[in-house]
């Protein structure tokens, strides 16, 4: 049986999420960050080397980083649910949001979440810089949902489950004002009405709000 | 004909290098960074919205960002070379390498280079925090490559390709001294012993130093 160790408020929410879009059985763990830090406690971080959220277990596997677990979850029990085969023409779309949610858009969030906890303001150049390649970030989102309801295309997938994190929960860290947005804040209207969603949320995160305008 | 557009010294050498590995006919169009501010050039930017490197076309298709190109091309020329199938006992690993490159490890990197591009030193409680972070992320690489020869097992993968850059070039831009780490010398040891890598590099960077000790 698949283990998901779930830190509160955290990208873990994926895998929650995913599992219960695949109806799979599977125990979750749930973690609270430290009030102070905002830290995972110490028995998060003692489950994987890389100590952050998320890591499953199964069986002797210890998994970490999101990518890495959502494909291998749903290679094992996804039966090809949520991805994109390599011959439909939203494959490059597909694979393009999935790899672009931690490698580019989470860690463009993150740097500038650090420039406000380093309290540095806009008149520093570099400051000033992220703050710009994150609206160019947004605005390729924003855009691409105003072309297809879903990152992949037509189709609700992966990319989805993955890219709402950056879009909803992330901005706890990194507040982000959606309002010029509104092909993303209909897409998050489309998201919030899954039953899977609502239900993932309600057991990873119960009374967290949820960000989606 | 898939075009390779590679910005030099950058995490589009490991486009170069899957093709030369794969050995498929391909057009390589070489840009040189600004020379004051290290970026890409306009013409580089205006590839892609993301304006950032790599950048592939193929056909119609302009796709962007390490992960999904290198998916794409594998999927579609590399008959499954390169990968490891989801039934392999390796799977899991080569998906975290995979996705721990540019989701953790090189975002790692980049938040310590900009803490020093902020003039900000070690007695920042901040900069030691991501300072202790990059040391415990190339722990993690260590400890793999004292486990096997490469970073899905005993195979050489897409995961090497997606990793090395983060070990080798990127520190162009954020030095990291590698002599704590003999498994990782051993293994850049062992990658550019590779035919294939340095006719990338040879073609892609011509002149560059290799940072491979």
């Amino acid at each position: 049986m698949l283990t998901v160790h779930h830190l509160g408020k955290s990208q873990s929410e994926r895998i929650v999420w995913l599992c219960e879009e695949l109806a799979i059985p599977y125990e979750l763990k749930l973690y609270e960050r430290d009030r102070v830090t905002l830290l995972a406690p110490p028995e998060y971080k003692a489950l994987h080397p890389t100590q952050a959220a998320p890591v499953i277990f199964d069986g002797d596997l210890v998994l970490a980083e999101s990518g890495a677990i959502m494909e291998y979850i749903i290679a094992k029990f996804g039966r090809g649910r949520f991805t994109v085969p390599a011959d439909h023409p939203d494959y490059p779309q597909y694979l393009y949001w999935f790899h672009a949610a931690n490698g580019t858009i989470l860690p463009s969030l993150g740097r500038n979440m650090l420039m406000g906890m380093l309290n540095l303001t806009a008149d520093n150049p570099r400051v000033a810089a992220l703050r710009a390649r994150l609206e160019r970030h947004l605005q390729m989102v924003e855009a691409r949902l105003g072309e297809a309801p879903y990152f992949a295309g037509q189709e609700f997938t992966a990319a989805d489950i993955i890219m709402v994190f950056c879009l909803t929960t992330m901005r706890y860290f990194m507040p982000v004002n959606l309002t010029p947005f509104p092909n993303i804040l209909a897409y998050l209207q489309r998201i919030s009405e899954r039953p899977a969603y609502r239900r993932a949320m309600a057991k990873g995160d119960p009374g967290m709000a949820l960000l989606l305008t």
